[in-house]
């Protein structure tokens, strides 16, 4: 499939490092990954002043903050981090976890 | 659950008239909305200047258009359609399909 079609199933990367990140696109306008957790792996709670955040959980069960609450999420739920609004992911589980990741406008595009 | 978090596999929606958005999100920065297609609705294929658009496919079948080419996508499958590229989706199977799709910058918010 050319690069504008992606199977988030065997698109996602993991590391024992830390949570992974495998861009499916970017530019000025947004950028796309998908975030691949092992267990105990976390992106720490952060805000962006100008823009937005949607998290969609593909596979595993992912805990996303947001503001003070915390949601424990399954495949199919999706998470919305408008801008200025405290936002992070972990996984929590004893299993892997994937999520499709979109923020726009992309902060820090070099395009 | 609050208006931050959804669970695609309830939110969407149809439509015997034609194809059914449903908004999870909006602001200037993006919209994020869930596409319900019963089989043979169909986005006309279209492009915007100054957006790029991902549909992600959630449940069932959806044919993607990409510039001159046709995708038939299934669940965890994401296309991108860069600003400035012809992009539609039809529902040519016999069953519905839902797709999350984000689009940014939002070409037409009124906030």
């Amino acid at each position: 499939m050319p690069d504008l079609i992606h199977d988030t199933a065997s698109a996602a990367h993991f590391s024992d490092e830390k949570l992974c990140k495998t861009s499916l696109h970017e530019s000025a306008h947004m950028f796309c990954d998908i975030y691949g957790l092992r267990p105990g792996q976390a992106q720490k709670v952060h805000a962006h002043a100008g823009s937005d955040k949607i998290y969609h959980v593909l596979t595993g069960t992912a805990e996303v903050i947001l503001g003070d609450q915390t949601h424990s999420l399954t495949p199919g739920h999706t998470a919305i981090a408008p801008a200025g609004v405290d936002h992070g992911v972990r996984n929590a589980s004893a299993e892997p976890s994937t999520l499709l990741v979109v923020m726009a406008p992309h902060p820090a595009f070099d395009g």
